[in-house]
């Protein structure tokens, strides 16, 4: 492996981009009440408008508002109750001027109305006289037709990974299905002949794998299926099977380990022989994580990713994670918050470095604390809440600074 | 309903804390690749320290530090090469004055060394001689037993949502399974004559069922369970029915819309009817979700959400959600930020207001942008990041101030 030949984290991404559109994912139309989180691959606009008629939202008297000018609690004004409007009908009476009519919240507005008083400013002399203690102006406590969802809005846009709340958006609109991305596939191989799986005996100079196991269950999570998740020892035939098994049955490929600069290193040239453009990304000038590689075999993206925990799950994160976004043409949107550092942060000149941190709050300011150790170490991850990017031309962070962390 | 005497949202915990222990929610063992996101029902400790050998983090020369005292590239110090360690295997031959070991990354350490020399720094004469160009100190490039996890040391609290770093920790143990409560069962009820269903054709003065499915899928993507989801009338015998069959057979039940002061509230004499302690909370002094009943029957809890969307979905964030988190026993964990408003945000005074808002960057700050409109808009919620709280004595909160924005 050419490790002089490192590339910065923005060529990385460049590289990413140019062969993204090798990829071409189906889709599947599934029933709304299942699509939490998957990946939206149309972009639906409203049928229907929203509400369908005008509506109050309080319980009241629907009136017409130059009725209700000078109304106090003093001085109220007097008007003729024609209706009591039932929920889910239309109303029979227009609203003429002296009149008005009882509506519940959510009740279709009569014609001849233009606002609604609230039930607490009213008061019923009899069955067919209402008081109205105070004024209203045109459009008060009502919703007009359309107001909430006009005709051919735009309601998710492509590469939208849907929330409970779009999913009430197309509810409102009667969209009973929508057309997803189906779920990636990857296959997931830690390599190393140190590595033992989580039910073997454990003997001495052997780790249990944990790569496989973080990125399996995280892209689990993300609805993506993982079809393999394999361990495979440092021989470059079992290696290369474990690779080909992996492109053709799944659409990207994440090897663990096995890419440092040791002896028994195989990952590059697997790639290489599997097929063109082959390996791109021959190491990455970031910290942790630089003895990471990325190649392509007939036509999917194959990762390999540093075998210390921390350091496979920052490219893990911040590679792979923006490779699928890439893929399915979604939005980048992290959630982040700005936090001051509560103490120096080295970082290595020359490299972006990716700190991990605990956030906590401090009398109303959030504040950053980095979770320091060595890169492998996997009790450190899951104490971090997030990472800061320190960039390569900064020579670390002073505390008290005030940085963006992005929450893993 | 008595709106006469509602709570503040605080008096409303409390409520629901007096009443958490009346749950006793089961737990179940999992494997642990299944277990992202569920809910740990043990305390689980560490069982295997971590690294069980102490380990080279680098590829490289194993020595003792003493031996490379004031080396530099153009004074090295020259070694033995007494072994070449492999991957996952003890080593044979302790190190003595003036030898070295080949090691790779995650190597033994072999007895006798204390640091690791990277190769970057070293060159090898021959097979059997290595120059060293720069000294380590004791420790260097070294990852000691018992570093990442020492023994019987708490990796999971219980309480505490599984990620997929938990993950790795309890695979880094060898720990196969892991207790996690059952998921919690859910029925949701939409009343209201005037709420249809999303597959039915929709009539004038009618509006589609939002709230269930907002609530349905986020529930669902905190992997709890949705046993029913129904559309009632506003018909006493039919909320009844729905209500009865779901406290039998879930663990809470919601009931969104039936619950504001007009002619047709049945939701509380249901609730009152069908078992102690009945309706415990008649409303809450917030801004929206005022119009917020809450009760217990037979031990379960009993939400009458508004059936306004953004009102209903505002409660559900802040009481509904809480209370799950309560009856397992989760710690309160929200993602949050605090950002600079971009406008004045009224407050009605004497009331708790919550402010959706849209979370924005600008020049390296964060602002927040409240997401206005009447609380029948659904296609608000789907804009907005998450909601500022307004205390209760407060009047509003000017452009400029910075405030806590909890994400959704």
């Amino acid at each position: 492996m050419d490790f002089f030949n490192t590339k910065s984290i923005e060529e990385v991404y460049e590289e990413i981009d140019k062969r993204v559109d090798n990829y071409n994912i189906d889709s599947e139309e599934i029933m709304l009440i299942d699509a939490i989180g998957r990946i939206s691959a149309e972009e639906v606009k409203s049928r229907e408008i929203v509400p369908s008629f005008t509506r109050s939202t309080v319980d009241g008297y629907a009136v017409s508002c130059k009725d209700t000018f000078g109304a106090s609690s003093t001085i109220p004004s007097m008007l003729s109750i024609v209706e009591r409007i039932d929920m889910g009908e239309a109303p029979k009476r227009e609203i003429k001027s002296g009149e008005a009519s009882y509506i519940p919240t959510g009740g279709m507005l009569p014609k001849g109305a233009d606002s609604v008083v609230m039930i607490e400013n009213a008061e019923e002399l009899d069955d067919q006289t209402i008081m109205i203690y105070k004024a209203v102006s045109d459009g008060s406590n009502i919703l007009r037709r359309g107001d909430d969802i006009s005709e051919n809005s735009i309601l998710i846009e492509k590469g939208k990974a849907i929330t409970a709340y779009d999913i009430g958006v197309l509810a409102s609109q009667g969209i009973e299905k929508i057309r997803v991305f189906r779920k990636l596939k990857f296959t997931i191989i830690s390599t190393g002949d140190e590595i033992v799986d989580i039910d073997d005996d454990i003997k001495s100079g052997q780790i249990r794998d944990i790569n496989s196991y973080v990125i399996a269950s995280d892209l689990i999570n993300m609805n993506h299926e993982v079809v393999d998740r394999l361990i495979i020892k440092d021989e470059y035939e079992k290696l290369r099977e474990a690779v080909k098994k992996g492109i053709d049955n799944s659409d990207m490929v994440l090897i663990s380990g096995g890419s440092s600069v040791g002896t028994k290193d195989y990952t590059s040239d697997v790639i290489n022989e599997l097929g063109k453009d082959g390996v791109f990304v021959h190491g990455i000038s970031i910290k942790p994580g630089k003895p990471t590689i990325i190649g392509e075999a007939k036509d999917k993206f194959v990762f390999g990713l540093p075998g210390h925990p921390a350091s496979s799950i920052i490219i893990y994160n911040i590679v792979v994670k923006s490779s699928i976004r890439k893929v399915l043409g979604m939005e980048e949107k992290e959630k982040f918050a700005y936090c001051k550092l509560d103490s120096n942060f080295p970082s290595s000149s020359g490299k972006t470095t990716y700190q991990m941190v605990k956030v906590y709050e401090k009398k109303g300011e959030l504040y950053a604390k980095p979770v320091f150790g060595k890169s492998g170490m996997i009790s450190l991850i899951s104490k971090a809440d997030g990472y800061i990017k320190i960039d390569s031309d900064e020579e670390g962070i002073y505390e008290g600074a005030v940085r963006k962390v992005i929450y893993i």
